[in-house]
Parts: structure tokens; C-alpha cells; sequence
């Protein structure tokens, strides 16, 4: 760029001006432009791990300090130290870790973001969508997506943990917010237990005297009974990608899509000694670990992880995926904002 | 309609003028109007069973009399005596019945029209689809979709055969046909056995690794033994639709749609006792029966059935199916022209 | 094909073999198999042109000798010679030249085969579909649109000619005709004249206060005036396909895709001198000249052509248009059952 | 909500609890769940408006002041006053004041945030995208879609001032701007003057013989002469919609969908004395008023607007148009993240 020469004079006439723009709720474009249209994107959020041995403490004393009813959900945020403390682990994605203790009910209600569970810990509590129940088991991914009444109880001997992954940040972010209570603490039952497992489980094969019309999947949950023995059965044959290893995509059986139209869900195998290529994307990601031990670079930075650690790679960070255990396979689980940038034309790839 | 005085120099004159009007490779539409566009869709195709006792032997007679290599394909078509003789059991559907015996090979090709494959007796003998093979037993949807190179063989003990579903008549109707054979008899295997099952099977986890661009789905065998646990565990809670009972369609994982873009494939098991609904559509479909016993009324015919029967359902007849075993229930399969009839807006349903 | 001997007793056998076949509705597929399954797409329709200046007087005597209301359409059918007399230029399209005399009606139906209509002589008459008219100029392109209710009147002091498109030989081959009587013979008139010209003729620009929920286009009538002048100014600029020369295709505002889910119209200038080289489609087309003369190689047959001469070109046939005309363009009109082709994944080009 | 005894123990403990939090950069929900899940959208932008004759110095201004060459992009950007001097008018939409002089050019660059161009005052700068060139004129939309090439210049004797409407903050704030400098200051110009236009303006005709890719809109220019007539043209006939008058969406001839993924465009005529009802949306909308005068009533504000002025609508405000002039028409010209809500599944609506 060629450079005008900033005489005293001009630049107070600049100062002068820009401040006069001020009075009008305006602002030269031409002093931030560089920074408002950067060569790649500058996310604020940084790559980070929670760990789990370090976090499980406070998320149980969370249950002594609080009660659900009061809390109206107890959960221990994660919040990326790039983020000012917004609830938020990247721009677009909020995660946290929920407790239910037996006993407790989290009161129904309904919001526009949408949120997927993916449980940690304890065996057999509910979560409750639009009338339909599933007791949940650690892998269990449950999705209670925008707008639907939901509720989850404990009627388990054990406290119960999950993930919660939200698309908060985004639907604030475009100012989308929607939220109510319903009228009672716990929605009636209308539909047997798993009945969305029974109806939509097989995917491949769907009822056909029925219709789906919402934007998200159908299924309640997805068990990881199942998301496991496929994973197993897949990388018995196949190697999969060199970036992810052996990866599926839990899909809306309806459309093959994305299970929401905000989040995208994968589970991924990666094998023992696997070590990955590194790739950048223009989406974020919130990794959780449900079993193995390895490690990920997300730009300069390694993230040693091992099981139920959360870590978190951010837009356009290079990543990579190693697994060092020679002789297990270590499985990730993963929920990203990648509907939104493939629907709105800007998803990109690159290999490193 | 005003009744024009037919004169008979009026009828001489119109006589005349229609043969001149041949001359030109033209005519008259107010002479054939009314059957052209007539109140109701007209088939000629009429309701017809085909029972499994009777063709039984007769396909077997063909593996003596005449060998793979030399048909091509043995098989046995049905033809609808509506037809005249044509290769078809509706305007748009073919079926026949296939025998490969122990040893034998049909050649591998591949042709436009699309086909699919239910097992009827047999076990093990093995269609391969673009490079992959799958090992094929009683009750299995196999599909072969437009363009794909496929071939089959039996290398077990026993005789196969299977009934044959295809978008024939479809396609020469409306003038589509490619044929082209592969230089070898057996193309080479280029996939482990079974690749897209293990990939494709879930339905709700799909590999994030590759992509399918095909129009069809990339699942080669719709096994059986899911299908049936998936009808029973179903039946167990739901009582499905009042025309057709517990209905599952077969769909493609990749998009939730018919399985190929001209023909979709239903299994569907009618509880003990059944009595159906009538509705008419605008389609045309092809049953099978997988197990139990019962009758279909197509219009005023009654269809009595029992296992590996098959029976067609012309467009707009009416059609209600009754199981009248009260201890058992009935499996159908079926398949049909439903997507044909959808993507060109034409598709039609009515309850009687 | 290795070859079986075929001892006089086999032979005998065989025979003996196929007439039991026959009783029970079944026949061997290996005696037809190479006549279902063909290389190419074998059409019974071949290449035909029907000339404007042979046509024409008889046209205008079927005026003479029948009315609009004893006809319900008073047509003179274009019957392609390879077809038996059928109402049909193709397996899937049919065409033929309507005749309205000042002050007739052709009175108010509907049914599921939809209709264009390309205006061959006259100004002024209307075409009404769903309560709204408009009046008919030559060249312009009316939709009747599958189960719109749609009548047509004379209320000009001239005769009026245009030439109907149906897709009525597949409409009947897939079984799917529906037709029904308005109880009046006009219907009422609901809208402005030429309302969706307004709303739906800029195409860039769409009405955001309303839904058109049709899987056809909302535009009534693509009018000459445009089209010709759209044609002029890309002429102007551009060479085009080619194939084709510059060559645009009539679509719905709402999507732009086809006008019609069966039928793809379109118009092209074949500009002075244009040697257009050949290519095959899977599909089939009929043409007529809007102005200038030329002609077009179907296979091995030539087709002279000029204006108001109307001819087809079944499919897969290679086909290639030359305008004679040094000094002038030519303009085609045409339509095509491509989008049929291309939902059923069945369509195909190559370049000769 | 029952209460749970405070009691100074408890809340010590709590507030030990949070700072613990804090250091594995964790955060209690329940402290702040009510501000992020609010009944309905809160955003921080405010209604306002910038009003053209106070704007008007300070944009010439800026001419005197900086170079384009220096600049970039010589724009004076509007700046909600709720959002604390960013770069935004709502939190996904930007706008600002664009000047180039005579003999200027604004140079040849990429990036990922989309943007249109609604032209205030001047005649004949051109843009390029992509090696196509349009002249603008007052009331012309021209767009500059996601990763095009684009350059600005003015070889005309007049200055020209336009209105920039990108998605610049959204684009932030999901983390996915990429931004590339063209090798020369001026891009080769590869097609003739409005190329686009004369294939794609009608809309209703599109080239059959090219193929455009992109999820945008292929046509560069949207004349005010053309879609000004058509709104006098509706408006002779039609009363439009309750709310917002006869209004028409700029669409993408090649879908008709919005012009852009993320933004979609409309142009609206509020007759003389149309006094509109209130409705929400769960977008946020930036209006440009082209000609007449009026007011438009945002939740308890009200703005009052003449030519060339532009206001704001955040999310979930009431908004009501009046047209205050009894004898003239009003013009407004909008663009909104509609879009994005909509692909999302966030899309709401609702009458006050």
C-alpha cells in the first residue's frame, strides 16, 4: 500500500473527523478493515482439555451445593480461557458437564438451542422428549433438539453424569433465543419407552406410516452399544481416513444428514499406534474422550488426553490425532458446528 | 354434450376426412378422447397370483433344460395375462424367478434398468455389485441399481432361487435401455465380502470418510434376520397403519429415500388376525409372500396366499390385505413404482 | 456364448416346456432376453416431421366439420408412423394442432397428463387455468399444469392454432390418468388477467407475500414478445452450445428447474448459417420452427424444415440442426421429457 | 422455585466453590442460566437510523480525507449504538457508506463475508466480479458473493456513494473469514459488459448450455429500472401483504431462493397512506429508503424516514411501516440474515 504522508495537520483532520463520526453512531471502515477481514479466521477461543480426573471432583460437589430444582439444570460449564468467561467453548459451541443425582428430576422445558447428552457416567436415568422416554448408559449419545419439551430424572441408584453440547453461543450470537417452562415439573408420558429406537434405530430401514417432519433426527437415542460394535466391525476391515481414522457420522435416518441443523455428531475410532495427518477446517470442534489414551495437536499445542477428557480445537487450528497406545484403540466421540458452515456456503478443508 | 346430427353425408364427409387425415400420420382426438383421458387410471394389468406350489417345479425343470451360460439368466418370468404375452407383471414392473444351481455362474453385466433381488430358497450362493460380494439366504433384499456391474454365483451345496424385481417395462417405455457385458465372465473382487454392510447397515451411523453419489443406495443386502427382528420388536409395541399393519420401507441411508430412484421395497407384517383397510393409489406393486397365510383383495378379487407366493396390485385398485392365521403373523414383502409416480407429481392415495 | 446342441429332442423338450409355461402366466426370459435388454434404446417412433403448409388445410376443416362442444377439444393428432396410430409422437409425448374458432369454447377440465401450449397462428384467444386468463399470442408458451382446471376461449374475431403438448402416452403407460368435468362449462375468472405475469414473469424478482406450493411453475404465460428478445440479446454476445446454438430453457421462478416435473421446454436461435454437430440424448424432443428454415439430421434421415413445421427425435438418435438461412436466424421452440429422464436417473448424452 | 435457605455458610461456600471453578476455566450454570435462555431474543442492537442528510458531508468528507488506494475501502460504516462501536448493525449484519471518486478504483480482492451494493447517488462506476463488469445506477443491486473477485471503479465524471450490506459480523463471529489480496489492482476483464444479465435478468429463461455452481445468485446486477417496475406494475393490481405492502425478494434465477447463503434482499412499495400491521420476525433487517417518506415504528420507537435513509430492525422488534404520504408511493429497499435463521431451523414469525 502506498504511503500518504501523515502530516501533523491530516492527522489531526483525521482525529478531528472520527470523532465527529462518532456523534453519529458511524465509523471510518479503513482503520480496522485489517482486522475485521483477515486472511484466515482469528478465533478468540484457544485449543484447551478439561480433564476429568481434575474436574470430577467439583462436578460431585456441585451436588452437594445445589439442588436441580433450584439449579434448574447443575452443571459445570466449560469455559474456553480465550472466551472471557462467556459460556461458550468456542464461538458457536457450549459444553458443560450435568449431574443428576437419584432422586432428582431437571424440570421440563423447551428452548431453541439445541442440545445433544452424551452420558460419562451412572446407568439409567431418563431423559424425557416430546413425551417419549430413554434411560441413558455411559456412550448413550441423546439428542433433545430445538423447541422440544424435555426433562430428565433419576430413578437410578447412582448419580448420573453427562455431557451437555449446545449450540447457545451461535443461537445468542444471531439473537435466536427462545425459551419456556412447562406447566408441570415432569411431561406426561404419551409414547412407550425407546419408541423412536424401535421406529428409527435401523436407520436402513424406516416405518413407512409415519412422518417425521422436524429438521433433526428422529431418534432419541443413540446407544452406544451400537455406535461401538460398528466401530469394531468397521475397523476390523477398513483404515478409514488418515485424519480421523476410522470415523462415522451419526445422521438423521430421515435425510442422512446431520442429526441437527445446527451440530453434527461423529464417533471415531482410532487405531492402536494410529497416528493422524493434520488438517485444518473452518469449523469448531468439542472432543470427548470415551476411551484410550493419545494425544492431539491443535496448532502448536499437544493435548495429552485420556478417558472422559474434553478438549477442544478450534476454527481453523491445523489438528492432529495420535493414539499411543500400540495396542488398544482409543474412541473419540465429537460434536461440531458443521451443519451451520456447509448450510451458509463456508466450509473449507486443507490438509497440512 | 350436444348432440350433433349425424347426417349421413355428415359421417361420409368426417370418414372421408379421417383417411386423409391418416395420410398425413395424423387423426382425430375427439374420436379416441374419451379413452385417452378417462376418469380413472385403466390397467390393463389385472390383479394375478402366482402361487410358489405351482411354478415350484417348473423352475426347477429349467435347470435341467437350459444352463446359465447359455440364458444368460434362467429365470421365469411372470407375466400378467392382462399383458399379452409382454415381459412385465404391471406397465412398469417385471418379476420372475431366478435358479442358480451349485456351481454355476451368471455372467457379469449391467444394463439401465434397475433390479432387485429377494431371496426365496437357498443359502449362500453370492450376487456381486461393482466389485463387492455379498453372500445371499432366504428373506434378503439385494439390489442391484442401474448401470452397476453385477454377476451372481453359487458356490454352496444347495440350488438358489430368488424372485427378480425390475423397472423393465418401465424403462423400455419410456425408451432408456443400456446394455453392455463385462469383458470377463466373473469381475474381479475388489471389496471385502459384505464392505457396504459394514459401512452402510446402521443407517444412523454413516463413514464421514467417503462419499456415495450414486442415485441408489449403497447398501448391497438388506438381511433378512434385521428386517424380521426389526417387524417383530416393532409389532411388539406398535400397531402400524390400518391399510397395511406394521410397515417398514427399506431406504436409502444416505438420503431416507426408496432404495433406487424407480422402484421402492416394503417389508411389512400383518399381526395375527388382520383385517385391513381398502385404499387405492396410483401405483403399481408387486408382493411377495415371506411367511404366514392370508388373502389380498385387489378390486373385487380375492388373492388367497401362503409363502413365496406372489401377487401383483394394478394402479387404483383397491387393496386390502387380511391375515387369517389368529396365532401367526404374515410377512409380505413388496415393491413398487411409488417413487416414479412421486417425483413426477402424479402419486395418488384414497381410502376406499 | 458357448453353444448347446440343440438335439431334436431338446428342441422338443424346450417347446413342451414353454407352452406349460404359458398356462400358468409365466415364460422363459432366455428367448427374450437380448429384445428387453438392448444395447442402445431401440424406439418404435422414428424421425417425422409434420409440415405446416400439408397440415394446415386440414386443420382448419376439421372446423367445418366439428364443433369445440361436440369435441371437448377439437385437435388434429400428430401420430408418430413407428407407432401403430397411437395417440403419441413418442413412447412418452404427444402433440397435436388445436383449432378454436371465433366465439368457441373449449369447455373446463382437468386432468393429471399436463399440457403446453405454443401458439401457431391467431391473437387474442385466452387460456384460463385456476381462475386466471390470459390471451394468447403466436409464439407465446401456456402451461396447463397436471389437475389444473383449464378451459380455453375465442373471443378475437380470428381463428386461433396452437400446437398442444402432452405427456400423455406416459402418463397412460404409467397407469396414472385421472380426469374430471368442471360443472360449468367456463369457470369463473378469480383473478386480474395475466396475474402471475406480475407476480412471476421477472423470474429475478418473487413475490414474498405468497407460497406457490406447485410443483409446476406459476407462470401462465411465457410470452413470445420476451422470449425472442431474450434470444436476440444473448445472440448478440454469445455463440452458445455446439449443439444447439444459443439456446435457453423455459423454467419455474420458484426453482429453476423445469416448467413442468414432466416436460422441459425450451426455445433457441440457431444463428445464420449455424452447423450445429451431433449428439445423442436419452430422451425425447419435439421441435417446432418458430421462424427461418433448416434442417435438422436425425440418424440418417433429414428433416427440411421451416416455419410452423413441427417434428421429433426419439431417443438416442444422433441429431443435428443447420440453419440454411446466410442472412438470418432460426428460432425452435421445443420440449422434451428430460426432467422424466433425469428423476429416475436415467439420463444420458454423448457427442457423436 | 423453592427456596433453599441462604445461610451465610452456604453462600460462602458457593462463592469458594466458584472461584475453585474458575481456575480449571469452569463456570457454574445455574448462576447465569436465565440470561442465556431467555424467553424470547435479546440483542443488544437497538433501533436506529442514519439518517442520509446529516450522513451525507461526513461521507464526501472522507474524500478529501483518504485515498482509496489507502484506504481499501473508502466506508463509513454504521454503527449500532448497543453494540459498543463494532463493526455492525446488528449482530450479524453490517452496513456502510461507500465513495469512490472519479478516476478511483478500489482494488481487486476476496473474502469469505458476502456482500451487496445498493446504489444511493452517482452513475456509471463500475464492479467487476469474476471478470464481469456492470454499470451502476441508483437503486441498482449489485452482488458480490462469497470469494469473488471484486474491484470497484469509477470512470465516470460523478463521485458515487453506495450502500454496503455484508455479513460481516456473522461471518466473524463463526469463526470463518478468509480474505485474499488479487495479484493486480485491477482484475482482467474475461466476459462482455453485463454478461449476466442478458443470461440470467429474465429469470423465467435461463441458459440451457452453461452450468453455474456457486450457492449464489449468477446474475451481478438487479437494476432499480426493472424492479421498479415491476413493484408499480404489482402494485396496479395487487394490495401485497398486511405488513409489509407489495414486496418482492430478489431471488437466485437458478433456485429461487435468496440471492445469497446468507443474506436475502427485498424490494417494497407501501402504496400512498399504507399504514402496515406489527409483526416480529427472529431476524434482523436493514432497511435503505430509495423514495417517499414515512415511518416505521420498532418496538416503542419510532423513525421517521425519508430518501436515502437507513434504519435497523433488531430481532423479535415489532415492526410496523407507514407510509405517511397520501398521494405517493414509498420505496424501501431490505436486506435481512433470514437466511441463515431459516436453513437453521430458527425462523419465526409472528403477528402483535
Amino acid at each position: 500500500m502506498a504511503t500518504v504522508q501523515q502530516s501533523p495537520n491530516r492527522a489531526q483532520a483525521l482525529e478531528a473527523y472520527y470523532q465527529e463520526l462518532r456523534q453519529f453512531s458511524t465509523a471510518p471502515l479503513w482503520t480496522v478493515l485489517k482486522s475485521l477481514l483477515t486472511p484466515t479466521p482469528q478465533p478468540r477461543a484457544v485449543p484447551f482439555i478439561w480433564r476429568w480426573r481434575e474436574l470430577r471432583p467439583y462436578v460431585y460437589r456441585a451436588g452437594e451445593l445445589i439442588g436441580t430444582e433450584e439449579a434448574e439444570r447443575r452443571v459445570v460449564m466449560l469455559c474456553n480461557p480465550g472466551l472471557d468467561g462467556a459460556a461458550a467453548v468456542t464461538n458457536t459451541l457450549y459444553a458443560g458437564l450435568q449431574l443428576i443425582l437419584p432422586g432428582e428430576i431437571a424440570r421440563t422445558h423447551r428452548h431453541t438451542a439445541a442440545a445433544i447428552r452424551f452420558i460419562v457416567e451412572g446407568h439409567g436415568a431418563y431423559t424425557a422428549v416430546d413425551g417419549e422416554r430413554t434411560l441413558m448408559n455411559p456412550g448413550d449419545l441423546v439428542l433433545t433438539p430445538n423447541w422440544t419439551w424435555h426433562d430428565h430424572g433419576n430413578e437410578s441408584a447412582e448419580p448420573m453424569v453427562w455431557l451437555d453440547g449446545l449450540d447457545l453461543p451461535l443461537v445468542n450470537a444471531i439473537d435466536a433465543m427462545f425459551f419456556e417452562e412447562y406447566p408441570q415439573t415432569v411431561q406426561p408420558v404419551t409414547k412407550a419407552l425407546d419408541d423412536s429406537r424401535r421406529k428409527y434405530a435401523q436407520g436402513t430401514l424406516l416405518p413407512a406410516y409415519e412422518r417425521h417432519l422436524g429438521h433433526y433426527s428422529p431418534l432419541l437415542n443413540y446407544t452406544w452399544e451400537r455406535t461401538h460394535a460398528a466401530l469394531i466391525e468397521l475397523a476390523a476391515h477398513d483404515t478409514g481416513s488418515p485424519y480421523d481414522g476410522v470415523v462415522l457420522e451419526y445422521v438423521n435416518p430421515r435425510t442422512g444428514g446431520p442429526v441437527l441443523p445446527t451440530m453434527a455428531c461423529y464417533a471415531q475410532l482410532l487405531p492402536p499406534g494410529f497416528e493422524g495427518q493434520a488438517r485444518r477446517r473452518s469449523i469448531s470442534a468439542i472432543f470427548h474422550v470415551v476411551e484410550g489414551e493419545g494425544y492431539t495437536e491443535v496448532g502448536n499445542q499437544r493435548l495429552d488426553w485420556q478417558a472422559k477428557d474434553t478438549f477442544c480445537v478450534p476454527s481453523w487450528a491445523p489438528c492432529r490425532h495420535v493414539n499411543t497406545s500400540s495396542g488398544k484403540p482409543a474412541f473419540l466421540f465429537s460434536f461440531t458446528d458443521a451443519p451451520v458452515l456447509q448450510a451458509l456456503g463456508l466450509y473449507r478443508e486443507a490438509a497440512e
